[in-house]
């Protein structure tokens, strides 16, 4: 069933976080909606979910992506666990929350590490463009 | 590179239409970027995708969804094609469209035959509910 959950259910988050790609929403020009998979993280600093414009070449929609959180910063993130064979093994975990694109500093070098400690793609070359972190507001969730 | 692309691009749209799964986001209240991973297929008639709100037990997200194409039809549809180890396979296809709910009739027959073809869980258990109609504006796509 979909319902919310509470953030400090660490068993769902714990789920969440595993989950190696997830899809990104933010709002584009004239109501359109714009959808990219991404790869995610958790700062553990301040609990903020983070995603990179990673080191292949940044085209237009890489930057439409940055555009629209600057645009409007009402995002959300789905996690959806697939399995084309079992259906009662699929689950999604969503997260609205509120976008910050972040070009450098402190909460760069966060976030970069926390990619970098998930994904062995990101240790091997590190992401150097904006990142985006993502404030959580409302966690939801379905399991059959 | 992300670009648009012809729908008539048949290569393309032959490896949209082969995903399971596929990411629907619609706009809910309040500014909200709704998203849910759904089963999909093309109807053939008319070139439309369509999606079900299946057999499961309806909750209120699933006609959330519903009533949120009803109050707003713009819609937007990711296939992404995910492999965690090899970076280089990933690739995406988006399609913006409009939607339309259609609970019954030779559209909503059209609509299940479609995605009995395409799945067999559907072929055992063929969806009773509401289906989505997307009529698709503008396609484009990503790959490395």
């Amino acid at each position: 069933m979909t319902d919310p959950f509470d953030p400090a259910d660490a068993e769902r988050r714990g789920r969440f976080l595993a989950e190696p790609f997830a899809v990104l929403a933010t709002h584009g020009p004239g109501g359109r909606l714009d959808l990219v998979p991404c790869c995610f993280a958790l700062d553990p600093v301040d609990g903020a979910l983070v995603t990179a414009v990673d080191h292949k070449p940044k085209r237009h929609q890489r930057l439409a992506r940055l555009a629209n959180v600057e645009a409007d910063p009402n995002v959300s993130l789905l996690a959806d666990h697939r399995d084309p064979d079992d259906w009662s093994a699929l689950w999604w975990i969503r997260v609205h929350g509120t976008g910050r694109v972040v070009a450098g500093g402190p909460e760069h070098e966060r976030a970069v590490a926390a990619l970098a400690a998930k994904y062995r793609q990101y240790r091997e070359r590190p992401p150097h463009g904006p990142v985006i972190r993502i404030v959580p507001l409302r966690w939801s969730g379905w399991s059959p």
